[in-house]
C-alpha cells in the first residue's frame, strides 16, 4: 500500500446558514481546501462527498459549479460516522494505487431540517423505546457511567465548559461563548443527567480535504507533510457493546499507524454528548476505564494538556452538520500538526487522532501523523 | 488487479409494499443471495449498501438482524446509479486486494416516500426551470430525438410493450401485465411525448449481490463463474452532453472488460423512460447514433434477439426502487449468464452489460462475462 498524505484542507464557518444553498456551503470549503494545497481541480481524481440529510447526487451537484471533470463521485452516509468513512474509502483507493489525488467533502445544512428521523426503522424495538433519540441514548450512557463508575454532573458539564472555551478561539466555530459550570449544569434539562449545553447544535456547515499519494505531493506544495496514517470503520460485532466497538476500531488504526494512545498529541473525538468525549477518553486509551471524568478534571486534555482533546471546541462547539463532521475533524488535525491553529495551538504535535461513533452502531478512527 | 466474481445473487420482488419495513425488504434479498452463493454471513469482509432516499446508517440495521460481524459497512447514493455505483466500489475493494468477500445491498421503499426532492439546489437555475422533474428532462431528450432522428411516438412507445411484456415472466417483476402499442399512446400524457405508461413506476424492492475474488470462489460454490469484467462510473466532463457521458462510461467499461459493443448478449439498460432505452442503444454502441428506434423495431433488442435488452423488464416492468436499481439488474444479468432466468432466458448469453444514468450528470456501466 502507497502512503498517503493530506494535500489541504478547508472549511466553511459552522453556524445557522438557511439562505444559503448546501452547494454554496461545500463550495467555499472545497476552493479553501484547493487554495491550501494547490492542487488544481482538473487533478482530482475521484471525489467522496459525505452528507446524511435527504438529497441526490449532492457530489456532482457541489462539482459541477467549479468544473466538468468527468471523474467518478460517490456520495455516502454512515450516520454521524459520515464523513470520517469518505476519507476512509479516498484513503484506500489512493493506498491502493487506483488514484493519485481525491477530494472529500463533508457537508450538511441541518438548519433546513425537520425532526432527524429514519436513525431506525420506525417499527424496531429500539425506536419503539425511544433508543433512536439520540439524548436518551446518551443519558443512559451517562447515566451508567456515573453509577458504575462515579463520574459526576460536573465532569459531564466540565466537558462543554472546556470545549465552549475553545470554540471562541476557532474562527470555523457555531458556538463562540464561554459558559461557566453553573451555567451549563443550569441550562435547561434534556434528559437527566443531559442538560441543553452538554449537547451540540445542529449547525449547517462544510468542510473538504484533499488526499493524494506521498510521491505526487511535491507536484503541489512543500507544506509539512501530513501522513494519514491509520484508518479504521468498524460495525458491531458479536457481543460487543458501545465501548468494545470504540475501543476496536481504536486498536486496529493505532495497530495500522503504528502508534500508540500515549503517542497521541492532539485528538478531535466525537463529543455529540459530553458523556461521549469522557467515555472516549478511556475507549481511545487515553485513560484506563472509568477514570475518564478524572482524567479530565486533571486537565490532561486541555490545549495545554498531554492529549489535547477537541482544541476546534468540537461538535459542542464547532457543531455538528452530520455529514461534515468526520471532515472538519481532520481539518483541524492538519492545522493542529501543520502548528497553523493560531490561538488554539497545541505546543508541537506529532500524531493526530479523529474519532467519530454514529446511531446504527458504528465508529471510525482516522490518524494522522507528520 | 485480482479476478472479481460474482459468488450469488438474490432479490425481494418489486411492488408496492408499505407495510414492510425497509430492512425486512433488503434481508429477504440478502438472504436469498447468501443461499444462491453458500457464502455463510460470518465470511462478509465488508457492506456496501446502495439507498437514496432518507434514512441513516441502513446497511448498519439491516445487517444487524442477521449477524454482528463488526465489519466496515459503507451506505452510498448516486442517484438511480446508487446501485451500480456500490456494485463498483465493491469490485474495487477485492480486485485491488483489500477484500476477498463484500456484500452489496440495494434496497428502497418508494411507496413511503413523498415528491422525490433535492435532485438539484432549490434555488438553482436547473430547478427554477424545471430541469429536475425527471419526465421534462427525459420529454426533452425524446423530442429532440425525434426531430433530429425521426424517431416515432410508436418507436417510444414499443419500448414500454416490449418491456412489459418481458416483465410477465418476471417473478420479481413490479408490473406484471402485458400493455398494447394502443393502449401505451393512449395512457395519459405526462409531459409530450411521454405518455404514462413510458414511465417506470415507483416500487419498493431489494437486491444483493455477493462479490468475491475468483480464487476463494470454490470455497463457496460451483456454479458457473461470472466475472465481473469491467465498471466504469463517470461524470459529466466539460463539453459533453448526456450521450457523450453514457458513451464515454461504455468505451471504458468494454475497455476494461476488453469486450465490444458487437459482444454484449444481454443488456439490462436505464429506461426510467422508454427514449432512455433507445437512446443508450446507441451510447452502448449497439446500433449508431440516430438508429435506436430502427434497431429496436427491428427486433434486435427482444429476448431471442442479437443483444436482448431489459429480459427482466427493466425499469418499466421491474420497476425502478432507485437504490435497488444498479443491483437488481446485476442479479439479472447472473441468471442470464447462469441460464437460470426460465421463460425470460435468452439464447446462450457469455457477456452481460448493465447500465443506469441518474440525475446530477452520473453514468455508470458494470460488465459480466462468464
Amino acid at each position: 500500500m502507497r502512503k498517503v498524505v493530506v494535500a489541504g484542507v478547508g472549511m466553511h464557518p459552522c453556524g445557522i446558514w438557511p439562505d444559503k444553498e448546501r452547494s454554496e456551503i461545500a463550495l467555499t470549503a472545497i476552493i479553501n481546501a484547493l487554495e491550501d494545497s494547490q492542487v488544481p481541480f482538473k487533478d482530482i481524481q475521484k471525489v467522496y462527498c459525505s452528507h446524511v440529510l435527504e438529497g441526490a447526487s449532492i457530489a456532482q451537484i457541489i462539482c459541477q459549479k467549479i468544473g466538468l471533470i468527468g471523474v467518478p463521485m460517490i456520495n455516502m452516509e454512515n450516520a454521524c460516522t459520515s464523513g470520517s468513512t469518505a476519507m476512509g474509502e479516498a484513503y484506500f483507493a489512493i493506498a491502493t494505487g487506483q488514484y493519485d489525488v481525491a477530494l472529500v467533502i463533508g457537508v450538511e445544512q441541518m438548519s433546513n431540517m425537520g425532526v432527524l428521523g429514519g436513525v431506525a426503522d420506525t417499527k424496531s424495538l429500539d425506536s419503539l423505546l425511544g433508543m433512536n433519540i439520540m439524548p436518551a441514548l446518551y443519558a443512559m450512557n451517562a447515566n451508567e457511567h456515573m453509577h458504575k463508575y462515579g463520574t459526576t454532573r460536573e465532569q459531564l458539564a466540565l466537558v462543554a465548559v472546556k470545549n465552549k472555551k475553545n470554540g471562541t478561539i476557532n474562527p470555523y466555530a457555531h458556538i463562540r461563548k464561554e459558559f461557566t459550570l453553573e451555567e451549563v449544569l443550569g441550562s435547561r434539562r434534556i434528559v437527566d443527567p443531559i442538560t441543553l449545553l452538554m449537547c451540540c447544535p445542529n449547525s449547517d456547515g462544510g468542510a473538504a480535504a484533499i488526499l493524494c499519494a506521498e510521491d505526487v505531493l511535491s507536484k503541489y506544495n512543500s507544506k509539512p507533510k501530513v501522513y494519514m496514517a491509520g484508518t479504521a470503520l468498524r460495525t458491531y460485532a458479536y457481543g460487543e457493546n458501545s465501548n468494545d466497538l470504540n475501543r476496536r476500531a481504536a486498536k486496529d488504526a493505532y495497530e495500522m499507524a503504528g502508534v500508540d494512545p500515549k503517542d497521541v498529541d492532539v485528538a478531535e473525538v466525537h463529543d455529540a454528548f459530553t458523556i461521549g468525549e469522557i467515555m472516549h477518553y478511556e475507549t481511545l486509551g487515553f485513560c484506563p476505564l472509568g477514570e475518564g471524568g478524572r482524567f479530565l478534571e486533571e486537565g490532561h486534555t486541555q490545549i495545554t494538556g498531554d492529549i489535547a482533546v477537541n482544541p476546534s471546541g468540537g461538535l459542542q462547539s464547532r457543531g455538528h452538520p452530520l455529514g461534515m463532521t468526520g471532515v472538519a475533524q481532520a481539518c483541524e488535525v492538519v492545522w493542529q500538526l501543520r502548528q497553523e491553529a493560531k490561538g488554539r495551538q497545541v505546543n508541537n504535535p506529532k500524531v493526530g487522532l479523529c474519532h467519530t461513533q454514529g446511531a446504527g452502531g458504528v465508529a471510525c478512527v482516522n490518524i494522522f501523523t507528520l
